[in-house]
């Protein structure tokens, strides 16, 4: 291959990480970025919360589906959501891409673009990564993030009595998912949150700082993440159907295709909310809503009191 | 496919999750290991040491060459190096992981083994991760250190005058490609390095303490890292080819195969040896070996004072 054929491999290796780092603007907390054999981040509080996702193309992100932009974008999103679960402000991103010797080259340097832009959505960069050759485009993230001090806000600290509260999207990938599904582009709102989804960050160090018991990332859908939270907690949860938001569009789309857009919300992944339970006698903080209680063990999940008939999350290899 | 055939995707996710977690004993650093949105590691230096690497079946190891343990150590040890190569000791390990679904579970299970193997030889553990579906065995692993108060040594402080040293084997793992690729499997010793490389870890942090003003990790091959380090620090180096350690070992399979022992040294790969350079008059630390001189930029990297003949080292896509 050229050296100007449009591939990574006719660009190269080192030509390409070039492209993806040259001119980016590091955050103060990148103390040394790119270049070197590692990265050197701060870490103020003196304890660093880290996280790591895998996405593959043509199972967690589609390119006939999503713009290489909006895949740079989730890759990062995701991640950043995990770090935001734990009552942690992020303070950067490395990255590792294995891509064909024949992927254009822009759809390389347009995934580094969205998941810079994604990155600096929460005020910080992209530190390093490798880029390797592969039979199938991969995208690893791992983000890193500092608790200013809190105590890390884990999936096991709910206790019977509590308030359940989530703050963000839920359902909205789902149904663009079930929308492209189907062959439609649109509409935008939806079909936009299933190619990136946007987590409310500082809703995490905001949740701690309330007072959170328990936290976690929305990533396989409402009920098989609280699910796994009650486990680790311990403890049932009830959700109330009638308190949760589902939005106009969603029913819209619901009656569209024929779909309950209740289950969307209960039962969709990827949108990436946050979901926390808070002390009871008290509001949850501002941006968060209430949709259910922590109950005891033996009551398991629940939705208004009954088991919820469909399945209920994503599982890899299923 | 049914629950117990042996698949990753009979296993399932979770059950996966549990099978290379269960019983593992984190070191002190993790303050909060698996288990939750993400992992919680001391960093008392209040800055961390990040990098992360991607390895990907057929690329950077065959597992009809190595066993998966073996690739679980190989996968740590390289990221474990270039927390080395700054100077900072490593404090922890995430791993993502992505296979087919009809991957046998054992894979997974003794690749998890040997990167904890690996992770214990540097007295860390591995305190989180992500598994998910693909069509090819991709291991992307992210390692942290601590600088324990240490300036980080990059790659950009070599001046001329300084002395070129070297820790760990050189030409090894290229002996041992040689040898895997004319279908033999010995002698063992290049076969075993080809397969899990064996970093000199402790040799960082003792450089930087020793005052190393430049330090890289040789993945590439030394040539082609010397010149990064060159490159970065805007100097030129000449190594002395009569200093360097050419084993007996190498001269063995050099002469069965028909091939230049000093060329594997010069500019093989996955050794992942450390090479540094440190200021002029006084000997480098216990355990290093000085094989040249900073030179000025002009000059460029040369081999007893000429350009080296030979391609000097590894780029992917090309």
């Amino acid at each position: 291959m050229s050296p100007d054929d449009g591939t990574v491999a006719g660009t190269g290796e080192f030509a390409l990480i070039d492209a993806v780092t040259a001119g980016r603007r590091q955050p103060a907390a990148t103390l040394l970025g790119p270049g070197d054999d590692a990265a050197v981040l701060a870490a103020p509080d003196g304890r660093v919360v880290a996280s790591t996702d895998v996405l593959v193309h043509g199972v967690h992100f589609r390119l006939d589906w999503s713009s290489p932009e909006q895949v740079g974008r989730k890759a990062a999103a995701v991640n950043l959501a995990d770090i935001a679960a734990m009552g942690a402000h992020p303070t950067s991103l490395l990255v590792g891409i294995a891509c064909p010797p024949d992927t254009p080259t822009e759809v390389i340097t347009e995934l580094a673009k969205g998941m810079w832009a994604e990155a600096e959505r929460a005020g910080i960069g992209v530190s390093g990564g490798d880029m390797v050759r592969a039979d199938q485009l991969v995208v690893s993230v791992t983000a890193l993030g500092d608790l200013g001090g809190r105590a890390p806000v884990t999936r096991s600290g709910a206790r019977p009595g509590d308030v359940v509260a989530v703050c963000g999207n839920l359902g909205w990938a789902a149904a663009g998912l079930a929308v492209l599904g189907r062959g439609f582009r649109s509409p935008v709102g939806v079909v936009n949150a299933q190619r990136c989804p946007e987590p409310p960050y500082a809703a995490g160090p905001q949740a701690a700082d309330a007072g959170a018991t328990s936290m976690i990332d929305v990533s396989d859908g409402l009920l098989a993440d609280l699910g796994h939270l009650a486990k680790s907690s311990g403890v049932g949860i009830d959700i109330r159907s009638a308190d949760l938001d589902v939005a106009p569009r969603l029913v819209e789309v619901g009656t569209a295709l024929g779909a309950d857009p209740l289950r969307w919300v209960l039962t969709g992944g990827e949108d990436h909310a946050l979901a926390a339970t808070f002390p009871p006698f008290g509001d949850p903080p501002e941006g968060w809503r209430a949709i259910g209680a922590v109950t005891i063990a033996e009551s398991g999940v629940t939705v208004d009191g009954k088991p919820y008939e469909h399945e209920s999350g994503w599982e890899h290899w299923r």
